[in-house]
């Protein structure tokens, strides 16, 4: 059995330090680097590929939305046809900074609001495939695990590519299987030892037990785990300690 | 004998259109394209690239500095490492849209401020010819031919490309070769038949006229012509008539 | 009886030119100058801001989305908190240009998916309404005249300002007030004539005849014309003379 | 006898936090808040001016380069007028945030590169002064204490405007009474106790013990401090107390 740990890096800009990059990515397979629209810039992207070349881990695009004063977190009425621009523009980006390292690029893994825009849009799913596939087929498409899994991975295959879906080990689940929302009590697990045995039951039963406590199906190929603060360090070395002592290889994600 | 004329394209922005791209493709046989920083955006670097496959004419990319408000052409103390990376990021995103439409990079000009410094800045197209190098050593590096030509073709060989070298038929030279700045009398050749007259010569003699009468040397496997305007569109058809009827080929750029 | 006709302006941006200013603003009594977030840059505010001066017209600003690339013409979810910063910001920013040239800031009309937002959303006005007030209280605030007006005057009313309500003498409306969408035919109206016919009409009788031939209420105290087309320029001209030949004033916009 | 002490502030942007700001602004007596184009942004403008309103602290502006990649410390070729234009637009902006919370807006400090340039460039300084002068004559504008200083003050006059003069007691200088550069050793002083020894000479006797033991001339209006790490904040706390112990009162900058 295998999980892929990914962490999103790279997010600095210019003088603006972002993330405990260089602690967190001993506990990862996989990096997900921001391309310069919403986070990153050329320099922080070349050296997170080093980063991440140095440490053995696998490389993913971490594309946004023109919009660093929102973090790309803020959704924008943008066409379908412009975020594959805007995609088709950051992945080239960030392969060649790979390539110059003599980097593989893995996945790619929308960002912030382009995230969440994806988890049930099949339209923009299928420009983002098409994106990804006109560039390179056996990059892998990183979406929400949970209810739309089925026909998203559906839409990217008929464009030629394969979606991988990602879980939160960190965060709390409704027992229709999406996210509860930051904002609400309980959303975020602080207890390491908790998202510990959370992940490790992710993986082996492909469960997760929702915040009323009944089990609801959630598989993932991938777990997102979190670089932006001293705990989320602490919180990944416990998940990654957990799941290898478990005997679950930790590697990079591939399509199930 | 044979010559490339290059224009350089997709410099429109948005809502914002520079350029008579759709005119002046048809007399080129390379274009450099804008890649995002100084001009042009994702949405305008697709559609240049679909032009100028369309018109099979051969594709560069036109990376600039991170100063979209003076296109480029102010100078900004940016260290070569700074530059290099600039130059990856956008050479690498409009890789993206080419290859998403199968049609491949051949070549880098520098644009504006950057163009400029690297007339006689060893330094910095060092750093310019490792980055390239180390995407794709393939690519030619483009600078303005002149003075300092050999030294810096011998810098960007070094680190293992080549360069090409591009005159301006529709400027005046001084009698060292270099260009007449622009803001002095004579400094730009408004007349068709004598810019076509000096491209011809450059071709095939190796020289060109400067301001005060005297014949220079002017080696060059490039002419750069200008279409963001309709003087401009009707100057380039004039200097590829012309040599076309002199028997010359128009052809995209090769090293000498 | 007296109208005010406005016309945006400022709409370049460094390299990039958009809008005839200089020929539109002899047919107008304001202009709601652009102010570096969708459009506009500081030198093209201060060139605007003398062009204004120069013909005696009002100044007011016309702030936008932080979404250069999108022109302001895309929808962010930002906050209503975030949205009464960027105004702020951006008055604040034109209102240094005008003191500098002792021109009077006059009005305020939000540029683009703001304007559109604010048509019926009484929170966002709300807010809009209460930054304007904290900078200057006889500034006036721009909106679409149709059915929610009397609300959010109410609502700008409460914060300690007044809105004036602008229509669009080009434009066709439907049965409901409701401007009828550019992509619909006949949206748009290209005969002089027939413009001005309308634009008299709004102004004396306070209807407009919609699209399918039924009169609807109107009452607007600001027209708006467009200046990014020859077509445009000769519009306005035939607005504004249909209008002085009955015996309408054209002047800068006051509150009903 | 008196001493303005200031700090630069509210240099965070969106999701990026920069600096010790709310520890800082109890040692200081005027801040200087970054204008949103080397740093800063509308939300953070809004709270930094809160803030110092709450502690009882003057405002300025801290208007820098179009460079938020660069944080303003990369020079760039820009003209004089643009500069000129860049400061009023960053000014206003500022202002409006000022007005809406009933603060006066006190003076302007060019932020790093354009810093740096005005120290020797009386041409720009001469274009800041006029800018600034143009949006307020009461508006003081701060400058490095130095060498060139009484030319710079006079030029300022000759515009309409007062300059005030800045030391900065944790650096070093030297015997020509300019700073030590900071990639010298010895450049920084980290130690509280001789930062603060430092500033009460340069307060009560107008000298600084320059690198090599010289005692040079140095008068200043306003001292430096840095609140961007802990030592800073530390640093600026010591050199209050200092100063307070021997009699000298902190408040906000005047001219000499």
């Amino acid at each position: 059995m295998q999980i892929d740990l990914n962490c999103d890096m790279g997010e600095s800009f210019g003088a603006y330090t972002l993330g405990r990059d260089e602690e967190i990515i001993a506990s990862v397979s996989s990096v997900s680097i921001a391309c310069g629209f919403h986070a990153g810039d050329p320099g922080v992207m070349r050296r997170t590929v080093r980063l991440a070349r140095e440490h053995g881990v696998a490389v993913g695009a971490h594309p946004g939305l023109p919009d660093l004063l929102g973090f790309g977190r803020r959704d924008m009425a943008c066409s379908p046809e412009e975020v594959a621009d805007y995609l088709t523009y950051q992945i080239g980006a960030l392969q060649a900074f790979c390539t110059a390292q003599g980097v593989a690029l893995r996945h790619v893994k929308p960002h912030g609001a382009l995230y969440n825009r994806a988890a049930g849009d099949g339209q923009l799913v299928r420009a983002m495939a098409r994106a990804i596939a006109r560039i390179d087929r056996d990059l892998l498409l990183v979406g929400l695990a949970g209810q739309d899994k089925s026909r998203m991975a559906a839409i990217a295959e008929e464009e030629g590519i394969a979606m991988v879906f990602e879980a939160f080990p960190d965060r709390a689940y409704t027992p229709e299987g999406t996210l509860v929302p930051r904002h609400l009590p309980g959303a975020v697990i602080h207890d390491p030892a908790t998202a510990a045995a959370r992940a490790l039951r992710t993986v082996t039963e492909g469960v997760v037990e929702a915040i009323d406590g009944r089990l609801v199906p959630l598989v993932a190929q991938t777990l997102c785990i979190h670089g932006d603060n001293p705990q989320g360090v602490a919180l990944a070395a416990a998940i990654r300690a957990h799941l290898q002592a478990a005997g679950i290889a930790v590697r990079p994600m591939r399509p199930a």
